[in-house]
């Protein structure tokens, strides 16, 4: 670990960070966070130094951690470690603050005072940045520094990369993706084993990968926050969390997720982001993806982004969406990019903020979609053709039917049937009209099918 | 199309490019070449002009467009059209020149005398990177100019911008991918159809996926030009073409595409490379890959490339993998960093060219592998004996064997069996021994498998 104090000058909107491609100084990191990523970035930056300074064109040099826990430091310089976090942000001999604390209070002061004093951030923290994101962006163009942020979305995989400047040619129109690592593990065990949404989540709590406190996770919260990135990149708009549709996994059963399976179908909890001529969708929730696809072959905590552009046509990218050294590898690639060249030169969110326009985000009773519907029946006749008038009168069209066998524990009829595209508020319609036929008991199930299709099979 | 004569400044190792970020000036374009790919970037730059320049910060604009054959101007300023390619490396109106001429005589000259003249150069021409790029990347190092060649991997896919950039904290480990469309257009068709190789070839001809003169697509050369490319980035060595080894898929059968696929295996034509203690892989061939892998499920003319690094673990990158406006999305995303940017500050092989280091390559006699090993042997007592012996005798474990049915054709009896992994040069003795068995009809047919796996299943 090095800590060259010399100053490569600080940044200001007209005095620019000037690249020190050629020089040998060190790009000077204050390190803010020590929990699993924090610890995760020193090794990683101790283990591959040479490496990256060959790459980089000079050293990544830590110059200061701070923790306002205590922690082993690890064979480290142990006068490089402090308490106080919000210090490092004033420290003279600090390039970029990289935040790892999580949170939206202290992270967000943090930020912003780096911000204030001139230094460039590299985060983690998807909520600080679909929270305040449009604020922060805007104060770090102000300062003439970059919040770069690859590692807030799916973990390792350089999607923002991707997005920000791999397609940069591009008119992108729609991405879908396996963004939350912790759902897409209990709905892999759930379709695997039969087992029930609350089990396999005690199970992902017992092996790390769930908090204490899920919701996030499993609720959609997380993938939204990193859906609202994304789209912002894409669509080139201002960052929309707060207009995004989010539909958790928790009412998930095996029931459905099994009878998605027989009709060829896997249910994955999905990111997607879509533009129309009148606005953009902004949604996260279950869908079904036809079992050939590749996003149906996600499993477990992996992470995966198709993306959809006009020139390139489909993408995908999938790695590990979570992890100590995953997220390590993002945030080590951003800091790379900025003691390679000046990060200002690369628009935060791949539009310069001065043209970013904000986009109308569609209500979700607005978007269209196929249904995977099912009701539970008494076993009466007639209920399947009370189904389909309903349907019909709504104009919604029957893509495949499947009227079961009557269930032994309960003795109803399971109906399960795969619609057409039809707009939300129509099937919201059609859906409580069958709610209050005599012979259908309890709510009437309905999930989406995603309609966005890597189709690898041409 | 904008052609704003105003000058940005040439380029010489003393006076680097200067990045016009906050300039209006536009990025001058020399395109040289006007095939499919090149109308192709034509077009999307046209159509998402202002998108491009609001993500670039400035315009890109084409200057001139060159080609030795005649083309409709299609709505272009035909003032902009030129029979002289060479001379389009002249220019001082220039700042890049976009190379879509293919093959290795007027492209070498051409990227030549653009470098020496002080241009940038952006290139999709992988046979020229991978014979000469050695030279050309130090003569653009030494006129402070880029060569960048993210459409000459991939297609579309941003898989140099990912190992350049987005993995750039990681010790890389090894590479496996599907990085030539024709050929697995081939496979997969032989796979699903049965069909013979030269039948599928044909209808791949008629259909315009394969050339007039299949052989470097079939035999594995393009596949090796790209394979050098990523492999120079990955492990940080000068590109190795002329050292990689290739094996074409002309001489695989349906037979055995099948018997793979009942022992749970789906054979594409692979690129690998590996980096050991002492050396690195360089490899293509067709290879056994699990059919529960997302490789397996790559098909027709899509490509895909796993990333096996040492912080992020395996990541995976899909998409289409030629095709012109595919292309020229690669070819634009190189155009906008240059745009953004001084190209210099990111090393063309990520690594600074002066830190590359020599690797040895492994010769293919040396590489471990499982193997797929085929044998038909007469209907007689005692062969599957004599063939355990010989294996035995090289030290070699049987994975799994199957004796089928003698064959209706020949009367010949079908031998299959996959080994563990041995050193190549054992299994070719033990093939050489069971050659010479009088048994053994033929030659046995040896296919590797492929032992690189995202095991998407956890």
């Amino acid at each position: 670990m090095q800590s060259n104090p010399s100053s490569t000058g600080s940044e200001s909107p007209k005095a620019p960070f000037v690249s020190s491609f050629r020089k040998d100084d060190p790009l000077r990191i204050g390190l803010c966070g020590l929990g699993t990523v924090g610890k995760a970035v020193i090794n990683v930056l101790q283990r591959n130094a040479d490496l990256i300074a060959h790459r980089a064109g000079r050293p990544l040099s830590i110059i200061n951690c701070a923790s306002r826990r205590y922690y082993e430091t690890d064979g480290l310089d142990p006068d490089i470690f402090s308490g106080d976090v919000l210090a490092s942000a004033d420290r003279d001999d600090v390039d970029v603050i990289v935040e790892l604390i999580g949170g939206t209070t202290t992270a967000y002061e943090l930020v912003r005072r780096a911000i204030t004093n001139g230094k460039h951030v590299v985060t983690a923290n998807k909520a600080l940045l679909a929270e305040h994101g449009n604020e922060l962006f805007d104060l770090a163009r102000e300062h003439g520094v970059v919040i770069a942020f690859e590692a807030a979305v799916a973990g390792g995989i350089p999607i923002i990369k991707a997005l920000r400047e791999g397609l940069a040619g591009n008119r992108i129109d729609a991405i879908a993706g396996i963004i939350n690592g912790t759902g897409n593990f209990i709905l892999t065990e759930m379709q695997r084993e039969g087992s029930d949404f609350f089990d396999v989540l005690a199970e992902a709590q017992a092996r790390g990968y769930a908090e204490a406190d899920p919701t996030f996770d499993v609720e959609g919260i997380d993938a939204a926050h990193k859906l609202a990135l994304m789209a912002s990149i894409a669509f080139g708009m201002p960052l929309a969390f707060e207009r995004t549709y989010t539909e958790g996994i928790s009412r998930l059963t095996p029931f459905d997720i099994q009878h998605a399976a027989q009709l060829g179908y896997i249910v994955k909890h999905l990111g997607i982001a879509r533009r129309h001529e009148g606005g953009v969708e902004l949604r996260v929730h279950p869908a079904l993806v036809p079992d050939w696809h590749l996003l149906a072959r996600i499993d477990g905590v992996l992470n995966a982004v198709v993306v959809h552009a006009d020139a390139v046509g489909q993408t995908l990218y999938c790695g590990a969406g979570a992890g100590g050294e995953a997220t390590a590898s993002a945030v080590i690639a951003d800091l790379v990019d900025l003691a390679r060249h000046d990060g200002t030169s690369t628009p935060m969110l791949g539009t310069l903020l001065s043209k970013l326009t904000d986009q109308h985000c569609l209500d979700i009773n607005d978007v269209e979609s196929a249904f995977y519907i099912r009701l539970f029946a008494r076993d009466e006749p007639g209920v399947l053709a009370s189904v389909a008038t309903i349907l019909s009168n709504e104009g919604i069209n029957i893509e495949s039917i499947m009227q079961k066998e009557s269930d032994e524990q309960n003795g109803l009829i399971p109906i399960v049937l795969l619609t057409h595209r039809v707009q939300e508020s129509r099937m919201n319609k059609a859906l409580a009209s069958m709610a209050d036929l005599d012979q259908i008991i309890g709510e009437p199930v309905r999930i989406r099918v995603a309609d966005l299709l890597l189709d690898h099979r041409n």
